[in-house]
C-alpha cells in the first residue's frame, strides 16, 4: 500500500487531478494492456451497480422492461440503414475469426444496438396490442475511438443502457422525448448532477436520427459533458426492418421509434468531477460504499477499551454502511484514504471520546470537525445525511450557474466560451447555422437550442453571419 | 400474441419441451441472426438479476470484492501460459479491425479471464498485506463453440460471474475451494438445484489448473450438466504473470491462486428444467417477476364491482409483487400464460369471489385450488410461499435420488447410466483411468471423484480393465 499523496488543484490542473483520483482513490486502473479500456475497482464498481440501480428504477416505474441482446451484431444488420452504417462504420470493432476459422462476413462489437433490437422487433410486433414496446438493456458498447481515450470520459469500451422503444404513432414517439427528459432530470438531481436538455442542431444529429436531444453537463475544466441522449427515429428504421403493426383499422402500419441512451460512464464520471475536491471524492450516503469509517486512535495500554467503544458505536449505528479501520497504519494516513474515497463522515476515537462517551465527527464534503454524544448518534447523522446530500447538490448548481453567459459579439464568446456555456443568437439551426457553425469551430462547439423551446430571438443578428437570428443556441467546449 | 399452446412432455421428450417453455413463456428467442447467440426477454431477466443478486450476496459475505475488467484480452496474454493458451485457442473469438485499422495483433473476446486479471494482478499485490486478493466480475464470456449450441446450455456467449483469488500459501489457496464449495452449495439449496461436488479426473481438468473441481446437477434427461467450477491454479499462473509478493520474513514469493466461476446461465437452465411441469415454469415467490397474479372473471353488469375487489385485494397485498389481469383476452387464455410463466399464485376473481369476500387460490406448484376468506389472506400466503419453495426444492431432491445408482460391470453401466450417475469402483483418476475412461467413452464420462473425498473401494476392481480399483468415480452422460 503506498501513502497517498495530495491531488493536484481540480479547477486548476482538472485533466491530471482525474487521473490521479482515479488512481489514488483506487476507482479505476489504467494500466491495461489494450489501449482504451479500463478497469474498474471495487470502490467505484459498488458506486456504479447503485448509479445502474437508480437509472433501472426509474425506467422500471414507466414501464420499460429490461432485455438482454447479444454482444455481437452481424454486419447484414448494420448495412440494412445506410446512414447508421456510414456513421458508425469508422468506431467498429469487427470479430473476423472463431478458433482457426475465418468468417465470411465480419461481426462487429456492438458499438450501439438498434440494429441488433431492431432484427428481432418485426417478430414480437404484429398488432397495435403489441405497442408500446419500451425494452432496455444495461451493457457495455465499444467504439474505437480515434481521439485520445479518457476512463469513463472517451473510452473504448463504456457502460450505458439503452431503451428501445416502438409506438403506433409519432405523438407517442414525441412524448417519449418528454419522458426521457423527465427520467434523466429526475435521476440526475437525485445524483446532484446539474444539466441543460438540448435538441442538437441538424447536424450533429445520431445517424439514423430525425432529431437528436441529449443531456450535457459543465465539468469543473468549463467542458461541456453528454451524458444521455434520446433519439427520435421516426420510421427510419422501422421501414428498412420491416417493423410492421396492424392497427386498429387492421392497416399495416410502419412503427414510430425512439431510442434512449444514458451513459452511465459518463454520470460516474461527472460524479467523480462534481462531487470531490482537491482532498478527493465526496460521496452522498446513498452512494457511498462505507457510509462512516470509525478510526480507533489508541493509546498505550487503552486499546482494547477504545475498540470497544468503536464497536459500541458501529452497534449504535445498524442499518448503515460501518467500517472501523483498524489496518496496522498511521491515523494520519487512514485520514487520507478515507477522504480520498469520498467516504462521507468519519469518526475520530481516542481516550478522551471513550471517557467522555461521545464521538469526534468529521464530516467529508464540509472538512469540518464537532463532538456528538453517543446517544445523539442516530438522530445526528440522519441530520448530517440529508445536509450532505444538499450540500453536494448546492456546490453542483452553484457552479453550474457561474458556467453560463450570454454575448451578441463573436469577440467576447471567445472568452466566455472557456468559461461554460454561451447562449447566442444564432441564424439556424440547420444548414446556414452549420456554415456558421463551421466558422467558429476552432473557438467553440454548438451544444443546440434548448428543450422545451426558449422564446426565440427579438431582433437579433446571428453571430457569426449576421442574418436575422432565428434561435438562440448554446455555445461551449466540448469532450 | 399467440395462444400458447400445451408443452411437449417434459421427461419423455426433454429436449423439444425445454426450446418450447423457453418460446411460449416468453424466456427467450432463439432468432437472433449469429449462431449460437441468444436474445434474454424480461420474464427472464428479471430472474437473472435476482438470482446474480443472491451469488453476488453470498461472495460478497466471504469477502469476495466485484471489479469490472475489459471485455477484451489481448492475445499477448494468453501466450503466457501455455496450456491455457492451447485450451483455449480453438474456442476464442479474434478481433481483428477495428474501423478500417487490421491490427497487428488479434484480440481476444474473452473466453474466460485469467490472463486478464492476472497481468495487472502485479501491479495489485506487493507485500503480504495484499492478500488474500479475492475479486469478482459478473459478466459475459464468449466461446466459439462448435458443438451444437443451446440457449444456456451451450451458447457462444453465455453469463457467469468469475471469481479471482491470490493467498500467499498453499492451505490458504486450497481453503478457497472449499469456501466455494460452501458458497455452491448455500445458493444451489436456496435454488433447490441438488448437485454433486466433484474433483474432476486429472484429464478432465481447466487448462492451466493443479486441480479442477465442479458441481453438477442432473436434467430431466438424465444428463449431468457442470454450473459451477472452481480451480485450484497452484502458481501455474503466477509465475509466468510474475505475481510476487514479500513475505513477512521479507522474502519474494509467487502466490497461490484459484479461480471460481458459477455460471448463471447454466444455473438459470437448471431452475427452468428442474422447477416445471408440462404446464410450463413453477417459480418460488424470491425468483417469480409477479407472484400473484389476480384474474377477474367479470359478470356482465358487475364489472365495476369485481375489479374494486381486485384492487381491494391487491391492496391488502403490499410488499408482494401482484398483477391484476385485466387485459381483453379470454380467461382460459390467461391462465395458460400465468401458468406457462410459473407465478407461483392465482386468484381467479368472479360475482362469487366479491359476494363471499373471498378469493379462489390456485397453486401453480400443485395445481390446487382453495378458497380463502379475504381477511385470511396474508398469513396464507405466507404459508403457502414457504410450502412452495420447500415442494419444488423436495421434487428436485427427490428426482435427483432416483438418478443414482451404482454398478460393478459395463453391462449395467450402459442401461444405469441413462438414468443419471452411477458410481463406479475405478482403478484410477489419472492416467491409467484416462485410459479406461477412453474405453467406455461411447456408454459414458467419467465425471470425477466426489469431494470431499469418498473412503475408497475395499476389494473391487476397476470396472474396465479389472484391475484394482482405487476410487469410487461418477460416470454420467453430460452436457
Amino acid at each position: 500500500m503506498e501513502k497517498p499523496r495530495e491531488l493536484n488543484s481540480k479547477n486548476e490542473k482538472f485533466g491530471e487531478w482525474y487521473l490521479q483520483i482515479l488512481e489514488k482513490a483506487e476507482l479505476m486502473d489504467d494500466r491495461y494492456n489494450v489501449k482504451g479500456f479500463y478497469i474498474v475497482r471495487p470502490w467505484l464498481m459498488n458506486i456504479i451497480d447503485k448509479v445502474y440501480k437508480i437509472w433501472e428504477d426509474e425506467l422500471n416505474k414507466k414501464g420499460h422492461k429490461k432485455v438482454s441482446f447479444p454482444t455481437v451484431i452481424p454486419i447484414e444488420n448494420f448495412e440494412k440503414e445506410k446512414e447508421h452504417v456510414e456513421g458508425f462504420s469508422p468506431e467498429v470493432f469487427w470479430i473476423t475469426e472463431g478458433g482457426d476459422t475465418k468468417f465470411e462476413r465480419k461481426i462487429a462489437l456492438r458499438p450501439t444496438s438498434e440494429t441488433a433490437f431492431y432484427s428481432i422487433y418485426p417478430l414480437w410486433i404484429r398488432s397495435h396490442e403489441d405497442l408500446p414496446l419500451k425494452l432496455y438493456q444495461s451493457c457495455s458498447v465499444f467504439r474505437y475511438e480515434t481521439k485520445a481515450t479518457k476512463p469513463l470520459l472517451r473510452a473504448r469500451e463504456f457502460i450505458w443502457i439503452e431503451a428501445h422503444n416502438a409506438y403506433s404513432n409519432k405523438e407517442e414517439a414525441l412524448n417519449q422525448i418528454k419522458e426521457d427528459m423527465n427520467i434523466t432530470t429526475k435521476v440526475s438531481e437525485k445524483l446532484g448532477i446539474p444539466f441543460l436538455f438540448f435538441k442538437r442542431p441538424e447536424w450533429d444529429k445520431f445517424t439514423g436520427a430525425v432529431f437528436s436531444f441529449a443531456s450535457d453537463t459543465i465539468l469543473p475544466d468549463k467542458k461541456r459533458l453528454q451524458y444521455s441522449t434520446s433519439h427520435y427515429l421516426g420510421q427510419n428504421f422501422s421501414k428498412p426492418f420491416d417493423i410492421k403493426f396492424s392497427d386498429e383499422d387492421e392497416k399495416e402500419k410502419f412503427v414510430y421509434q425512439t431510442c434512449y441512451g444514458p451513459g452511465i460512464s459518463r454520470m460516474i464520471a461527472s460524479i467523480i468531477s462534481l462531487h470531490s475536491d482537491d482532498f478527493g471524492l465526496i460521496l452522498p450516503f446513498y452512494l457511498a460504499p462505507v457510509q462512516i469509517v470509525i478510526v480507533p486512535i489508541l493509546k498505550k495500554g487503552r486499546e482494547k477499551e477504545i475498540l470497544e467503544y468503536c464497536e459500541k458505536i458501529k452497534e449504535k449505528l445498524k442499518g448503515y454502511e460501518v467500517k472501523i479501520d483498524n489496518r496496522d497504519k498511521g491515523v494520519g494516513s487512514k485520514f487520507y484514504d478515507w477522504e480520498l474515497k469520498g467516504v462521507p463522515v468519519r469518526f475520530d476515537i481516542g481516550g478522551n471520546e471513550t471517557d467522555k462517551k461521545e464521538v469526534c465527527l468529521f464530516r467529508r464534503d464540509k472538512r469540518e470537525k464537532s463532538f456528538i454524544k453517543l446517544e445523539e448518534i442516530t438522530e445526528n447523522i440522519k441530520i448530517i445525511e440529508k445536509e450532505i446530500e444538499e450540500n453536494l447538490k448546492k456546490t453542483a448548481s452553484k457552479n453550474f450557474e457561474t458556467a453560463m453567459s450570454e454575448t451578441e459579439t463573436t469577440e467576447e464568446l471567445k472568452e466566455k466560451v472557456k468559461e461554460g456555456f454561451v447562449k447566442i443568437p444564432f441564424c439556424s439551426r440547420a444548414t446556414d447555422g452549420e456554415n456558421c457553425a463551421e466558422k467558429i469551430k476552432d473557438i467553440c462547439e454548438i451544444a443546440g437550442t434548448l428543450y422545451p423551446e426558449e422564446n426565440p430571438p427579438e431582433n437579433k443578428k446571428c453571430i457569426v453571419c449576421g442574418k436575422e437570428a432565428k434561435v438562440w443556441v448554446y455555445a461551449c467546449r466540448s469532450y
